[in-house]
């Protein structure tokens, strides 16, 4: 299993009337995790991009069980539970409050994409080189 | 059964680098459109925040078909299958582009929440009685 | 002079804590209201891309008046004082609530660029053949 | 004077189809950076609106140079270049990117607001003796 983690701080845009995090801004939360989650195997998604792989999201299940408020620290850990064997990758995300409660959790499902063709395409060798390490 | 639906047009700072709509500004569009699917029962969410009853979202499936681009004019179809009985709501939403083409759907559900106490409540009577006259 | 007006109703996304429309996204609301200042003269920004000038903002100058809240229909006017003659084109923009009463008002100047070059370019002819009737 | 600096990463979000970061999110950019250059004096502008002064921002102008790319580590400085005596504050703003090149100035122009009427009020004293030290 590969696990990160990574701290957020609630910006005031993204509040609501509410007076708590928009519920769609948890979705970047998570986007922003797993670029970050990325970059700690020693790759960046900026990278992958430049190589000619596209990694768009193709579905996402979240569940929200708190809410987050304006300037509330939040990590969010981010895990690969299997090493992607075809074209679709499963991001497993939570998000935690400070006093370590369980805001939000999710699962993002993205495609690897061809760029060039916007076809079906695999892991990057160089990502997936990196990422074995964990699975063994 | 309770279906509308609701026009919106792709606005530029709703795209991204990958020349196509950010994942999770779709969730916002169906935010939008379930607003206007409240509005056409000649009621609105506005009032019913002011009655004291708020509805945030405690989960969403999302499915992504296609990719939406900037200016394109897209359509969201918003059901509601059942009459709500108890503290929550489940909206199906569904948003197609202009050829008719299904680029994302999904699955959202809402608590019934009492503003004051934050505690759950239920749909409240004057938004029940107006659906249901769709479920009969 | 070239004037134009649409309307735009407030998301709850783009409210804030403080109950009102987060003063970013006004800037969202005057660029919503470019394209359509644009389409109204029977061609389009998106057409504008496809032929390879690119319209980055350069400056933006907002007066914030009054607020807006979730759900209000707000009128936006857009007005070109003068064909622009050079690379750039200066908006003058206004955002009103329902009550006729000015929530916003700003100037915001765009330059034209080639999307290949990055170099500074001019108005397109055909945008500036259909604006030139307005400043007659 | 009182100057600070706070490092943003850009997020995929932010960007649009230009390939750049969309232009009113560096509003957001400046935001934050204020909310980190209040929280350096040792006090937050949470604990502010606790209090019950609001700062609803009222007036920005600003200059977009250059343009910031997905994944850039960006550097807002913020400064407080006279001690607001009265009812407004202006901060003046610049985002640098990583080789130091200027990318946006701005200059963002707040009121304290009495939360509970609404009314223009002061500084906080315990904002304004924190800052005052920068001042003598």
């Amino acid at each position: 299993m590969y696990s990160t983690e990574f701290r957020i701080r609630v910006r005031y845009a993204e509040t609501d009337q509410m007076n708590v995090v928009y519920h769609a801004n948890y979705i970047t939360y998570f986007e922003v995790a797993r670029t970050e989650a990325i970059r700690e195997l020693g790759f960046t998604y900026r990278e992958m991009e430049a190589m000619g792989v596209e990694m768009p999201v193709t579905e996402i299940i979240v569940r929200y069980l708190r809410s987050a408020q304006y300037d509330d620290i939040l990590t969010v850990k981010t895990q690969l539970r299997t090493l992607p064997e075809k074209h679709h990758i499963d991001f497993y995300q939570e998000i935690f409050n400070e006093k370590g409660k369980l805001i939000t959790s999710g699962k993002v499902t993205l495609f690897f994409l061809d760029k060039a063709t916007k076809k079906r395409s695999k892991m990057p060798d160089i990502l997936r080189d990196k990422l074995a390490a964990y699975f063994m």
